[in-house]
């Protein structure tokens, strides 16, 4: 079939908007009519060519939500009409991640999703039948695309598309990581260093999770009232104390039990860790640091009871946990609809970008 | 009263023995007669200068065992002819930090402490009527202590001073952070890195959890065949193979549950982290690195699922955890005779940290 997809065809180049054929769905496949899309920091990653992983010509896009179309031999778990999510990081039931109950980061189809093809090796766009790429396994800046059974999210089907498929990624990755990954318990003090739309999100989660004092960290003093509304109840500004993590500590008398680096900078991430609590404090990285940065701390951060963790997709199992998020979002339990600030069509995702470059998007929207 | 005690009078200068004046136990303090003394590389640390914090003249020592001799006022949970292990890590039940359920780390004389003084802010040694300072609240190198009532572990009355006073710091350190700090579950998949005391005592905590792969890693062939006596099960030199992350996950199929980094040097801590599991590997640091040294990795190894993490005193509360540990040796669950290599006099001490630089012991031990 022919659809209508955005092409980033090299790094650093504006999309171009082509009708591409798309082969139909293989074995354990599923076509998906995709309906909404966000535009995530995560595809200009990659079409910036700062990505080492980053491969063209692809069609960018994995924060979608959309209507299955037509399902391929073998598959049980989804049919014609299902609302679904897709997975940039899927779940499988099966591998040894999956089972192992400690981790989100199924790796049944790793490798070929990491070359930007289908688990068979290939991939199902082309244009003047010369192959272009999926990318993150999801490739939501098609308004059709085919995606492995494991990688669709099933959601109910009064959830809006354009508002819900900023959970197949910055909503989960946010509250996920509060929620799932860190555990955060009622009446722990959190910091958040970051708030852009995964800050948000991780102070609505630790909102949800009861946390105590909920402290944002962000140099742009006009950030602090949407962080407010969403559940800060403290700002701290860099610029405005001698030192952030003494600040920090001050705050919240010893430390924050949680913190969490929502920027992608390794020198704050520093700062994240150094400002928990001694005995107990535990800072959550979640930000994509530069190819090549690394974090440093002396041992004795560790030593005296620190830990320094991670979280990818908020620790959520795709299948499992992203259905509930939607759920929390029809219980209004948590606000996407402030976050959405953009909604465009597919001939402006440029424009998209550049918004979210200028800082005066949280979240644009792609709405076919 | 007098006692004989090795006094440091300053950074880099053999211990000399003296007749030292010991005052009495004031209210919460208790005098102890040290029976035996194990002599600690964190000894030598201090002694050597590189400690930053190292405050001479001090009568160093913190791994003891003795007998309770005369309780000061208010003493409740100890009396005369209580057989006890001093404990540089206090456990006042009463402080955030005991009380948090979640670290070993009491604070309650942490500031005194430091500065080598009882809590009061005075110091119960002299000489010639100049005071001379305590050393991690212990000072096991002097015949007679007094020591705070909650730096004091009650253990049974038929354990042999000479061997247990090794559970004051080394063997707690290494058994604890398997089985109090990290809780590695039976069946994991553990690497050991440096198989001096602690990583000896971190084999058999790991063999006690019932690990599945025991990995020791040591650029010292000759620790081998000690360590496979106690648990070790596959051993790799680093000299002999092209990198000793890789040769540790195709060991472990995929990376190490736990890691152990028991060494102090802040490059080994990286491969520590980085042999470990994607996806929910734990490394956690037990060694001390020198002053200033930083740890770096890419924040890449924490987002996909790897925790970096610390223990102190192996996570052991002392007073309810040390007993504990004094039970598993009299019901020979663990083995610390074979890790005791000398018994020295007091008067020979000097030569017993020789023996420890000279690479010659696993653990000298003073006994009075």
């Amino acid at each position: 079939m022919k659809t209508r997809a955005a092409v980033a065809w090299q790094a650093a180049a504006p999309l171009t908007i082509e009708e591409v054929d798309l082969d139909g769905p293989r074995a354990g496949e599923v076509l998906v009519e995709v309906k909404a899309t966000g535009i995530c920091h995560t595809d200009w990653y990659t079409l910036s060519g700062a990505d080492p992983e980053g491969l063209f010509p692809a069609i960018l896009g994995h924060e979608g939500a959309g209507i299955v179309r037509e399902v391929g031999a073998g598959v049980t778990s989804l049919k014609a009409g299902d609302h679904v999510i897709p997975l940039y990081t899927p779940e499988c039931r099966q591998c040894k991640f999956c089972l192992s109950r400690k981790t989100n980061l199924c790796q049944k189809i790793r490798a070929t999703q990491g070359k930007g093809l289908m688990p068979d090796g290939s991939s199902r766009f082309s244009l003047d039948g010369k192959p272009i790429l999926h990318y993150m396994g999801t490739s939501t800046f098609a308004n059709h695309i085919v995606v492995p059974e494991i990688a669709l999210a099933k959601i109910r089907e009064d959830a809006p598309f354009d508002v819900v498929c900023y959970i197949g990624c910055g909503v989960t990755t946010g509250i996920g990581a509060v929620i799932f990954s860190a555990k955060v318990e009622r009446g722990a003090n959190v910091a958040v260093f970051g708030l852009g739309g995964i800050g948000l999100n991780v102070i609505q989660g630790a909102k949800l999770a009861g946390a105590d004092k909920i402290i944002g960290i962000d140099i742009n003093p006009a950030r602090e009232a949407m962080a407010r509304q969403f559940g800060m109840t403290h700002f701290v500004n860099p610029k405005d104390v001698p030192n952030v993590v003494d600040a920090i500590v001050q705050l919240t008398d010893g430390g924050a039990d949680f913190s969490f680096e929502c920027i992608g900078n390794v020198d704050v991430m520093r700062q994240a860790l150094e400002c928990t609590h001694k005995g107990w404090g535990r800072s959550i990285i979640i930000g994509v640091a530069e190819a090549g940065a690394e974090i440093r701390t002396r041992p004795f951060q560790l030593v005296t009871g620190r830990k320094w963790e991670g979280s990818a997709f908020g620790g959520a199992r795709g299948r499992t946990d992203v259905p509930k998020i939607v759920d929390w979002y029809m219980e209004k339990k948590i606000n996407i609809d402030d976050l959405i600030t953009h909604r465009l069509k597919l001939e402006d995702i440029n424009e998209g970008f550049a918004l979210m470059k200028r800082g005066e998007s949280i979240r644009s929207v792609v709405v076919y």
